[in-house]
């Protein structure tokens, strides 16, 4: 473990990750942490607070700037550990690692950009009746240390300096992270990263710890912790809901930002299957096979129109996924997991396999699977349509548009939906927006939900179950949002104001000045 | 009660209001509703969601200007009652009402100002390798029905037309208020100027109902409607945290926007007292006893060093809240909780007595009180410094700045600190900022906790448990922020696309493109 400047091996046992694509355990032991260790990161991270969420733009941009190149000098090390300890590939770990250090370098020229301060002026009114109106100014500061959960997923960029780190550095919290379990090694090299980016730019050294042991008890202490404001998390709705829980039972609560499931539906329509289905189910099977289905935006549900485009469609995807092959999963727990999922879809009395590349006889591989059942069926049993983390989707035949609306209508909230369009399909969808709008956080037109940008106007998030808080995403720009509080200063002579609220305007940010935007 | 646009008179017995003035009940009788009242309320307010969500910023503005009209036209009919319901003088209705018309008219330039929906676009790369970036819009949309709990201390400005209403209806969301039971006239006046307005407007009629009825039933039923998204509320501890476990409870947890309690401590540094002493405790004894101590903001605790300035302080407020007088409470209730606050410090071991205008035999009277005790008693025994609602405030005596600093570090969350300081004094208090930016939501210079803005710079909440939530404020503009949630259009054609995200920005509002805010 990686607590402020010291590593500690922690006495709770030893754990060692795993190769999910050899079966075998890998090489060091790591020594499992307990509730003091959480303490000792916890109280750290409290005393780095106050000076931490006051280092000028400059000072955090650089740092944030300064992981990121920490990040990519790992360079083999980072790759081959984290592709052993996932059985993802070389190719796909390079680009998540891409993504990792660009998503810090987009925090850091938010931070520097300075519009998350969000300041505002109310200027006094001396001369107001009855009462004169004082002179009110507003910022936003960090909310204190955040607990950030690593998802096994994506090792690099939802973990130990990924998306919530990230943007709680920004905000200007200490970060304890618990590393998930399932990829230790790759955890440490980051961690270490992290770790002397923040001795290099002379910062508290509880700005950053990693702990490292059982979720039950490392991590449900870590959020018990009263110095932990925050919470971010990627991963099982178990999971996420029990941290939500302890948090709630806080005698003082706190927030949680899960990220939990979502089947992201997908949904045909008419003109674009009879002009595109085969290209469309070409599409799509890559999209529920990509990273052997292991994406929170995986496509789960496919809801469709009956007719003969949606046949061609169905031919065509049923074709593609049997022509796939299995491949490693994370690690045995989701790999199980995923057998248990894809069998409960096979015995189910209303569901018709159209494709199953099986595999239930090796190892760690999960096999594409690709199953259909009547929307009326679906009606009777929505727990069909639940996640089944992996590369298995279901297609919903729908005999009417109405149909197709209350299937949408019964699914819980989802990250994302997508619409396969053309021409008069427009008009369709058109009285559909609103329910959509409602049920999920991104609404993607004739592509597919896997691949999610890190940029300004992405929204990784939507209505519970897909997420614990609809009101944020947890990737792009307005992620840091969620580590934030505004706090008022009233008359306040300007040696006791932020340079954020000098009325010289040092920084240089946009501000509000009685209700218009202004930077000057 | 006004469910829509009907009037139904509730059948699980009847209710009347109370003034607390004269000790009589006040005519007519209300009838207190049940569940089936609530779910048909929601299910309106759920019918009426997507409709009200989409109208134009100029219907939604001109909808919140009228009901601003409406109430101004309730005239004397409306400040009679309030004032006959609370004990709370005409004038001091008066000038709530002219807060609760502003506070509307107020959402309704921030609805047409557009800045709300936080329009932000990512440009598309088509070009880019490996993959091309899609085109990205992201707007803000209304999070759904959302159940309001007026408050028995503001009967206008944080009850059914009040701050929590304005913002959430600004935001677009359709809004069912329970009424608190002790100002039922007054709620049904300002409920139908709402009715009305939404009539006049030719909104449907679920954005606005008005419920009534014991809180047990009536309220918890509201909360834990599945068509409820959000709760806002104003009142105790109690009832706050028990609305926060119900929220978190349900099999789909919702936001819970609750203001609850808060001591408000005002600081007195040593120059300020050295030259203000008596100013200083003149005010704040206005302060304390300002609307009998009935506020959000009363300062209930005062730190202080000792010194020849602490001791003029002290004599000259014990003095002026000795020639108080006792003044009627809001309800029976709430003076029975007060008398039991006020005889909790009179009979603790190290509290002294400073003033108190005894009243404990005359109906709803409460008189104004100010104890002391030192700051290592306190510090021993800190629920001495719980909140007693009413005029009533405890002196702090430190004998040291780091005293003090550990009187303040051991406070729960509030709204607001207030510092009296001058000269010198800053410097003291510089090191001391950190610290309270942790602990409120508003400091406050050389100036009295009560008395609230209305604008833009405005925060009124706080950490735990000042309120459930410090990301937000309660009352100002951005308190709409409270009531919506983002969603993103991946490659959206134009006819799918709302008004705020067209090319053309038919709106004319700020946007946000590839980082960098336009008006074009």
């Amino acid at each position: 473990m990686l607590i402020g400047n010291s590593e500690v091996f922690g006495t709770q046992g030893t754990i060692r990750a795993f190769n999910p694509t050899t079966g075998t355990e890998l090489e060091p032991d790591f020594g499992a942490g307990n509730e003091s260790d959480v303490d000792r990161a916890c109280m750290l991270a409290q005393c780095a607070f106050d000076s931490y969420r006051e280092t000028s733009l400059e000072t955090r941009a650089q740092f944030l700037r300064l992981i990121a190149k920490e990040i990519r000098e790992l360079g083999n090390a980072l790759v081959d550990r984290a592709s052993a300890e996932t059985g993802l590939t070389r190719a796909r770990i390079e680009g998540e690692r891409g993504r990792t250090v660009g998503q810090l370098e987009l925090f850091a020229s938010i931070v520097s950009d300075g519009r998350w301060i969000g300041a505002t002026f109310d200027s006094p009114l001396p001369e107001r009746k009855p009462q004169p109106r004082p002179d009110l100014r507003l910022r936003k500061i960090a909310l204190g240390p955040i607990a950030v959960f690593g998802a096994s997923n994506f090792p690099l960029a939802f973990s130990v300096a990924g998306g919530d780190t990230a943007s709680a550095l920004a905000a200007g919290c200490p970060v304890v992270v618990k590393a998930h379990s399932s990829h230790l090694g790759t955890s440490e090299l980051v961690g270490r990263a992290i770790q002397s980016a923040v001795a290099a730019c002379g910062l508290h050294e509880g700005v950053f710890s990693l702990l490292l042991g059982q979720g039950k008890t490392i991590g449900q202490a870590l959020v018990k912790h009263p110095a932990i404001r925050g919470v971010g998390f990627t991963g099982s709705r178990l999971g996420g809901t029990t941290l939500m829980r302890i948090a709630a039972d806080r005698s003082e609560p706190i927030p949680v930002y899960a990220e939990m499931s979502s089947v992201n539906p997908i949904l045909l329509f008419p003109r674009a299957l009879q002009t595109n289905a085969e290209r469309i189910a070409k599409g799509f099977v890559d999209s529920v096979t990509l990273g052997v289905g292991q994406f929170c935006t995986n496509p789960g549900v496919v809801l469709g129109m009956l007719g003969e485009g949606l046949e061609r469609f169905k031919r065509a995807a049923a074709e593609e996924i049997s022509s796939g092959h299995a491949a490693a999963m994370l690690s045995p727990t989701i790999h199980s997991a995923y057998q248990r999922g894809v069998e409960r879809l096979k015995s189910a009395k209303d569901v018709i396999e159209l494709a199953h590349v099986d595999s239930s006889e090796c190892g760690c591989l999960g096999g594409p699977a690709l199953f259909a059942v009547g929307a009326r069926q679906l009606l009777a049993d929505p727990d069909l349509a639940e996640e089944v983390f992996g590369p298995s989707s279901i297609l919903v035949e729908c005999e009417t548009l109405r149909e197709m609306r209350s299937v949408a209508e019964c699914l819980p909230g989802q990250l994302t939906a997508s619409l396969f369009i053309d021409g008069a399909d427009v008009e369709m969808v058109r009285t559909m927006m609103p329910l959509l709008e409602r049920k999920v956080g991104r609404i993607i037109c004739n592509g597919y939900p896997t691949g999610v940008e890190v940029s300004f106007a992405m929204v990784h998030g939507g209505p519970f179950p897909a997420t614990s808080d609809s009101r944020v995403t947890s990737v792009g720009a307005t992620a840091i949002e969620r580590f934030l509080r505004p706090v008022c200063y009233q008359n306040a002579p300007a040696a006791l104001l932020p340079d954020s609220l000098q009325d010289a305007n040092p920084l240089n940010i946009w501000r509000l000045r009685d209700g218009k935007l202004t930077q000057s």
